[in-house]
């Protein structure tokens, strides 16, 4: 199907709030195999969105149209309770109708706010008025109810724009429509290092089954892939085989070191579940991230269970007093070094008894770099008991690291980078 | 100006980039006293670009328009070497012109190249092509020529739609001419802790001086406000008499406490340049957010000079070992409380030297509320010597707060509001 949607709201054009509902909606309806194909954005100005809905729709109840309508039309926001909320009315106004309360809306609300329906203030409940004859959606996160009506071929849905009003909005009133007796069916991981270039040349053989979709979304933490597709249910067996014989062909392609994790877990996720199924903790000793890398490690609920204590070594002398590297290691061969990585990373590992133990020290910039060592050199060590046979033995490993980006991308990219270098090493993999 | 944007990408419209670019051009030209009153989104298909060009500007050249058009209209994306980059062609074919090789767009590509034009491969060259008679655009930060038009009394520029590109092209071309002659007077800063309703209440006599506007963005660093206004260089001295005046009542009426920094800088910023005046040191000792203070406080370039080290104690065993919390403290009144916080503040000042030092303890949640503690219960502890003169007291200061939202939200805001509280504590305000 044809999605378009039209965002409503002076916040929105004047830059106050980013625009973040254009995507989530894109985000919810490409994998089923529709297409966003326009969208718009215009003011709390009812004849701004008069005209914008004239020039996707045409005009109300008219058979000519100058352009080719979509099949679904999304609006988002404007159905607040205060005056600058004006898509009832405009619509209504569309429409050539009026905006009144709806008695179903009402009930809504009340059991919303908890309250008899004498006791609900006058400017809240505008918020359950809808323009005659369009059909009224309950908002299970709010106070403004939603609408919804037909226009020729298309079926619009009037939506508030508080994104988890609209999140919950749109899982309730417009996925199932989208769905309609399909089911949806995806599979997804995270890579990590694999360039787009390889990847490409890697997928060129690879032949999707028919309707199914792949999508490759690069962020800050790899690239996410998947898989997925909408079908009827009688085919469901059928296309539970295909999925899983073209995800076996995915991954089978995908260098074995960059698949961050089959179940589809992310790197702080997949590094939590390695260390959870070892028994196993993990310690950290870092000096350019500063926390970055402690952060992320206790995002995931629950990491008290492998993550016991960190060492933030920010100065030379940190290096010395909390962690015992050597004072000579930090003069010869500088605090940015492979002596310094792994010295941090074995007195870590010491000092806290932590199974394993990752250091970070580098040149997060803008100032501080040399010829030798520019803005961007990062230094990542991983140390750990070097077999469980042979316990005092320590194995530790450092990599060289050199970042490009401002001073917030090298300190992501360098906690990210030893995220992924704490699962290989404890994978028994060479770092 | 009344101005209008039309983003083109597939990529947008599948969901896998956030459309930044409508949100970062209004934020420039917003405070010069222009509106962005429509925004429009079209995937990389010619003739989609070409009904959107039509129903902002009508037909070409046609004197006749359904509607009032733009003062400036800002075309994004599709400039680039592949061939889903149809932008200059879908211009050219709505213009009825054809697009060629501009040789000064030429030039510029050999000369951000750094490659003689005859090296260029013809995909990249395709970049300096424009539709006949519009200008060339010089890109400083990348390969893609963008172009310049008069439609009516529309003026057009089609840039790129790579952030960092569309940023430096709209510095360079569209913000002078949306400037004329004048000057662009901005003054702002950050408030923490002062509510909407409070903010409404207090500014409700406030009277902004003509041509000035008002900015209230809130963020999860706090509000920030600003107050802007571009003007012709005569009347310039008087324009920033009014500035300085109406920027004095405004920070009469904020309360003290809330207003992070006079000189606009934000909670990690102001708590270092406050430290750097004293010439004093700061350690941090965290417990839920894992390394997030420590990560703030190291984001500013230089901050070696005032944070030295910093402890992870996610355990009780950590903190202990590395802070000294007697076992006793932990055992009665538990990980998340006041005594607690203020033994790990006290602890941590203590092993580290640091002049001052702030621990962080909480519930993060999901898991891990009682009805005492529910989750979102974080405790923050400030220490340091209680006054130049009496070396070796130490005074030591903890707060208790009640977050909501989920676990990022939470480990958030407790980063923020221990800086926050450092930033009072130095500054020998009561918190």
């Amino acid at each position: 199907m044809d999605i378009a949607i039209l965002n409503i709201g002076d916040e929105l054009l004047a830059g106050k709030i980013l625009n973040t509902n254009q995507f989530d909606i894109a985000r919810k309806v490409t994998p089923l195999g529709h297409s966003v194909t326009r969208a718009l954005v215009v003011g709390d100005d009812e004849s701004a969105i008069v005209d914008a809905l004239e020039s996707i729709l045409g005009r109300a109840g008219s058979s000519r149209k100058e352009r080719s309508s979509p099949d679904v039309l999304i609006l988002t926001g404007g159905l607040g309770p205060t005056r600058d909320d004006l898509t009832r009315q405009a619509v209504a106004a569309w429409l050539g109708v009026e905006a009144g309360e709806n008695p179903e809306a009402l009930a809504w609300l009340a059991e919303f706010l908890r309250k008899p329906v004498e006791e609900i203030p006058p400017g809240q409940r505008l918020q359950a008025s809808v323009p005659a004859g369009t059909d009224p959606l309950r908002n299970p996160a709010g106070t403004a109810c939603g609408f919804s009506f037909a226009s020729g071929s298309t079926r619009v849905y009037a939506f508030p724009g508080v994104p988890a009003e609209l999140d919950a909005m749109a899982d309730l009133h417009l996925l199932p429509s989208l769905l309609a007796d399909r089911v949806f069916l995806q599979k997804g991981l995270w890579t990590w290092g694999w360039s787009e270039g390889d990847q490409r040349q890697a997928l060129e053989g690879f032949v999707l089954p028919a309707g199914f979709h792949f999508s490759s979304l690069p962020g800050d933490r790899g690239v996410r892939l998947s898989l997925s597709g909408a079908f009827p249910v009688p085919e469901l067996e059928v296309r539970e085989a295909e999925l899983e014989a073209a995800w076996k062909a995915l991954t089978a392609v995908i260098p074995p070191d960059c698949l961050v994790d089959l179940q589809g877990l992310d790197l702080p996720a997949a590094v939590f579940a390695r260390l959870l199924e070892q028994g196993a903790t993990l310690s950290v000793a870092e000096s350019c991230t500063g926390g970055g890398l402690g952060a992320l490690l206790t995002e995931t609920p629950g990491s008290s269970a492998v993550f016991e204590r960190g060492f933030l070594t920010y100065s030379n002398r940190a290096k010395v007093d909390l962690l015992g590297v050597p004072g000579d290691v930090l003069e010869v061969h500088g605090a940015v070094s492979e002596e310094t990585a792994l010295a941090m990373a074995k007195g870590c590992l010491e000092r806290s008894g932590a199974a394993y133990a990752c250091s970070i020290t580098g040149i997060a910039g803008p100032d501080g770099g040399t010829p030798e060592k520019p803005v961007g050199t990062v230094w990542i060590a991983v140390a750990g008991a070097a077999s469980a046979m042979s316990s005092g033995l320590v194995e530790a490993h450092a990599r060289r690291f050199r970042f490009r980006g401002d001073r917030h991308t090298v300190r992501r990219r360098s906690a990210l980078s030893a995220l992924n270098l704490v699962r290989l090493f404890i994978q028994g993999k060479s770092i």
